[in-house]
């Protein structure tokens, strides 16, 4: 089967560029032009849950398909996932990496569309960028996830309040110029005095994001001979909207980011 | 809105890699595990031409998306897409580039499989990775383009033999020992000889592959008073199954790689 | 001869990347410091030209010792070599071409000090920093040549101007000042008015900075005999001082560029 | 000082590529045709101490100069550099970092050629080549220094075996004969028997190789009234041929590699 002639063009041009050994490996991905479409598909403001539901059902597709993947984390339409240290996942080449998470995670978003908005037509196709990067060590990828459940905090307070300000009558200039300049103080203040809201009431899943993992749960299987109950440990793939700045989360799942010999 | 503490993961870590200026770029996607996925929905052997028809919508919609992308070619379950030279979409950006092609295709794919298949139903999801290469100059995207179109060939007529020996009755195994080490025009001759197949006769979508690009097209928009037409030049996103490793085709439409100054 | 358990340090992060195929490969070495040496050294202010020529010397010995180097300019303490097109000079390798010819650059330049400075004793070990840039065509490596004798003009004319300033009296701060938001042709009227200077009559090394190239010399190798001369064309590595914005001189060398098929 | 229509050619071709942060940056250096260069030169078989001397005065040089150098290790005609982890040197940029270091390197080794062989005249440039490679963390930056160290044991061993052999009369094709297949304790008991030689004698610096450090060091700068000498630490730079494979020699210069927060 040889077509030599033109062959050239693969092995001259061609190359597989392999990310670095003994690094965590991220895939981050975030929709394009997610602004117009969820203008055009009606998302409720500032947080739409059934698309951040459906959004956490992508992750939870991606984590049960990919064994290697031992982490992930979303806010908005970002999604960040975390390949084990050590993975040899397709021989840690980028590209490869990077084409098929953006494409899964793609097709899985179309295809449960439906479940999570049964009364919404898509209009128009859904797509998201991705990028990889690689942290070389503990703190770096506990530092990475940090920043983006910052981020999440940041923009959420933010939004809260800017949407607040416009579905009480401002318009989004003169909301945009009540919040200029305040600090994070401030918005709670301002949502208690003029909203009677208590942003930490507001849902974990719109202040934290979604964490997704799989977390080893004891099941009963069948009983013993005398009634006992004999169980098994699973690995079930959770959805959990909490704190992962601090030390507590990973100090009760430390086989998530355990450290290979 | 500063997060400082831990931004530097970002500022640190993350790169973006752009590709060379003056240089065509091609993103080349590829089913992943499409031999299962075909199984799964029972794709007709050797060549299931609503899948591949599929496939073409696909590749149309990418070229009504994406202007700077101006020709595309594809072939089973693999289409490779061709930005103009001098493309400055997202700074040339590798990873924006291939995770937005590959994620707005499997979009697609997903969102059309009901026009192309009414009466299956998508089982799993089906996914592409891809890859981003540079070719410097016209005679090297030509060969690329040419090399494709080799292949399909190879590929084509290697498995439409095959499909025809197992239909008749051979075992996959026998049907591969009967081909091992034949050459082209001894396949043309078992066809002929057993099967009463002329394989310049099967159909171009299967020989040639597919084609993507735009054509312009007269057309009539209004009637002067003395009832004279006056047409306008549209550019319409065409599909053929043709030859271009010759040079016919580009001599045709020049304007497709056309070198910018 | 395994040395098996830590081997991996190689397999797993060792990597070695190649350059793009037919692109002409530059590699730009520019003195690290040259400000402070020059000054150690006591070069000639605004330009020394045994520096220059002991540049050229080392740049000549570059097209001397490795034959896929095609042409070299060279401008103050910066040299530019191409190699060709086609070249599979060690695979392409970017680290091992750019380390070996800073390397032996740097080598030559040191042996050849003496020649050039004979009572000056190199009191700091002189060094080069280099780069790697792929350029896809001809237009883009004759504008790039071009761009670094734009530079080397540009640099020249204000720094004759500014030196002559400063040996006429002024302070540093009071040359620049003099010069600031000043044209070309300001330059030229300056030192043509103040110091009898005509640009144009300065040495060409200073003002056209110097090429290196093999040129084909017809040589006289024996008599016939009639008493007629017998010659034979020899490469010789040459250098010259001369315009290459222009067509001219690649017009009358067109070997040195020429395209490979 | 505008040229503006040529200035394309870097903003669009050339790039910067930087190092990922936090990791070890280790620049390996290579004789280019040191085998020839050695014969040219008359090296002494199977090591030549003033060479190697010489090799190690470059080292010591290059730790002297480069300030966030920490480590180097030596053998043959190959060094290894090691920058610490957190390093900003020109911003880590792999050209820059990579081209400087080769040229620094050959530079002193010229200029210090005639200190170490002062009848010899150098007859051809020596020069090297190089390339980066990053480590994440202290496990792999200590495991490729000790893959250097192995290979060192195994070469010399193996070397050492040989030119006795041929210095005894053997050709070097039955030299390579009878050390074909044959284990270290072979090579060793090969030593002992044939020429009396205990391989553990030999100078540590064939057998070990080359460590350069900063070793923090006590001294006595004046007495004080009593006469009770005062002392100021030092960090002088430091050649030792010991096991860097252990962690003895860790364990007692901590600093070297500490890991920084």
């Amino acid at each position: 089967m040889a077509n030599s002639k033109y062959e050239y063009v693969k092995r001259e041009f061609e190359s597989d560029r392999s990310l670095p050994a003994s690094n965590w490996i991220v895939v981050r991905i975030d929709g394009c032009h997610f602004h117009r479409f969820s203008e055009t598909h009606d998302f409720e403001k500032p947080n739409d849950e059934s698309a951040l539901r459906l959004m956490n059902a992508c992750a939870t597709s991606m984590l049960e398909k990919f064994r290697d993947m031992v982490f992930a984390y979303g806010v908005s339409d970002e999604y960040s996932f975390v390949f084990r240290e050590g993975t040899e996942f397709y021989q840690r080449r980028e590209s490869k990496i990077l084409s098929l998470c953006v494409s899964f995670f793609t097709s899985v978003y179309v295809m449960k569309w439906k479940d999570f908005f049964p009364s919404k037509e898509l209009k128009e196709p859904p797509y998201f960028d991705g990028r990889v990067v690689c942290y070389p060590n503990l703190k770096t990828i506990r530092d990475y996830m940090a920043w983006r459940q910052v981020d999440c905090h940041i923009n959420n307070q933010y939004n809260t309040c800017f949407w607040m300000l416009v579905k009480s009558g401002r318009t989004e200039k003169e909301a945009q110029q009540t919040l200029k300049g305040t600090f994070s103080k401030d918005k709670n203040e301002l949502l208690l005095q003029q909203f009677q809201i208590n942003y930490d009431d507001e849902p974990a899943i719109f202040r934290k994001g979604s964490c997704v993992y799989r977390a080893k749960v004891e099941t009963k299987v069948k009983s013993d001979d005398h009634g006992n109950p004999i169980t098994r440990t699973q690995s079930v793939t959770t959805v959990a909207n909490v704190d992962i700045i601090g030390p507590q989360f990973w100090e009760k799942h430390q086989d998530i980011l355990h450290e290979e010999k």
